[in-house]
């Protein structure tokens, strides 16, 4: 195993110091590292909570900011953060307006972002991430996996939120964004966790996984390299299908890279992307690229796609300040 | 050979697409792709214009926009634009002011530039990058590599030609950026050249390239793999003895993914290079870290550290809109 760490027992730990230090001016650590939470708090917002494993990075600290999350709870990788730890952040950032966890749909998050939820003394509801059109239930789940789209949903929470929307508002736009998102993904490699020091999963060198998941797990089927173009048809056909949209549905693309993948080939895959999309008469109103919601080394991309309402658009514009995304303010 | 491709010989145009259409706001694309220019111009500017081999991605065309680069010339992976592409983008976006060059140093690309400045009916000057400290001469260069440290340079010249510093104001910046400036690298892997199919150096399962450069190429050693306080010591250790700064000397620091590197390993870096510079008294007083200057899917990172003049600060803050950084603006 070949990664920049110092011991696999401190890997998170250490991570998670470098990046409070380098952007102490958005985030600060939570005692014992519960928790990464904003700095400037907004007295009378709803506060916005997600979290989950560790090794998705910059999901879910790097998306703790203005204009998205108030605090994220980082898990060991590819392990669910405690109840202790969503309880501790909600206590942290709590505005007296309630809280909203945002929770990519796997088993062990699931769990205990609801035990959390019972336990908190505070007005609080939760939305559903199950944006992965590639599987019904899967490894880790009962029902579709949460992916990527989970940066869109909190980015679109998180825009209402800061104009004050209410926790009941705010539950309903989440569980209507997610319900307009769509993604699904392919890996050329596995990942290695560096608690366990080798590949998760074996790929020969011709093979890819289509349809794979965010912590290697399986997908829909292996298959042959195939090329960008093909991919792309693949994917953004499976999602498409989901979201039948009508001719002239205005939609956010994100090309997001899954840890090991250039930038050269996320922008080829954008260019992909947009001719299927194009083809199907479907507007990329607004597009994202890059690695936000990884995992850990893994080459590869997920293609989302969100179906989005005409009041949305000014909402994932909106100022936002966060240490992975940046814009308008 | 896996990659998200079609062809090897058309990544470079298929990505560019992808690119431009993504970042319309921003930038859009010279006549048969020969350069990246930003969209809106600002007449009686200095115009600022780099370029290189791509597989550097998001250097150089992900840093056009305002307070950073009017244009960049992309070269095929890992070959120099040719001088018609660096003239042409001259006379797109000079705004009368005339037009600085930044350039990496090697060999083909200052040949280039310097055949471009000659030809070119505009006043002109050019910043030679030579900030990589771990190699004097290289299989690409005579004297020392141009890394990282460019982008330092493009982010604070950016700045300073956006304020109205004339040409000779900006040459002289760009020396003495460049001057503070000093980088090194480190490979866990090789990476891998669409054309050539295969991986460019081979390192064994237990070994790294101390110093390598951003082309795969040779550096000081090849090593056994060491732990991340290790290898921070030895890259910070030799930007150190390069810089020699005083106790309480500010710096920016880069801690910058080569494209296969996870977020989670940059960051356990920062932290591990924060200890190093620490311990020599120096002060972080700006932090940037991902994976900007990459040399395709190759693993492992670069530190730059750029001691900064008082004066600088403000211009590495100042509003900033391009594809790949965004802040203030």
């Amino acid at each position: 195993m070949k990664k920049l760490i110092n011991h696999v027992d401190s890997v998170l730990a250490e991570s998670l110091d470098g990046f409070a230090a380098a952007h102490a001016d958005i985030v600060t650590l939570g005692a014992e590292r519960q928790f990464v939470r904003r700095r400037q708090l907004k007295p009378g917002k709803v506060a916005l909570i997600s979290g989950g494993g560790s090794g998705h990075e910059p999901l879910h600290a790097g998306f703790v900011g203005h204009g998205m999350l108030d605090a994220a709870c980082p898990g060991q990788v590819f392990n669910s953060p405690t109840p202790d730890q969503m309880l501790a952040a909600a206590q942290a950032v709590d505005g007296g307006a309630g809280v909203l966890f945002i929770v990519k749909n796997y088993s062990g998050d699931t769990m205990n972002f609801q035990m959390a939820a019972e336990m908190l003394d505070v007005a609080n509801a939760t939305v559903l991430v199950n944006d992965d059109v590639a599987v019904e239930n899967s490894t880790y789940t009962t029902g579709r996996r949460g992916v990527a789209g989970t940066l869109i949903v909190e980015r679109i929470v998180g825009a209402a939120a800061e104009r004050g929307d209410t926790l009941a508002q705010l539950k309903a736009l989440g569980d209507a964004v997610n319900q307009a998102t769509a993604s699904m993904g392919v890996a050329l490699t596995s990942c290695t966790v560096p608690a366990a020091g080798k590949p998760t999963f074996q790929l020969a060198g011709d093979e890819m996984e289509m349809g794979v998941g965010i912590h290697g797990e399986p997908g829909r089927r292996r298959v042959k390299l195939a090329c960008a173009d093909e991919i792309a048809a693949e994917l953004v056909g499976a999602i498409l299908k989901e979201l039948a949209p009508k001719p002239g549905q205005q939609v956010i693309l994100l090309v997001n890279g899954y840890g090991g993948t250039p930038s050269l080939e996320l922008y080829l895959m954008v260019n992909a992307a947009r001719k299927v999309l194009g083809a199907a008469g479907v507007e990329v109103a607004r597009h994202l690229t890059g690695s936000y919601v990884t995992s850990l080394d893994m080459a590869g991309c997920s293609i989302t796609v969100t179906a989005i309402d005409a009041t949305w658009l000014p909402l994932w514009d909106a100022p936002l300040h966060t240490a992975a995304l940046r814009w308008n303010a």
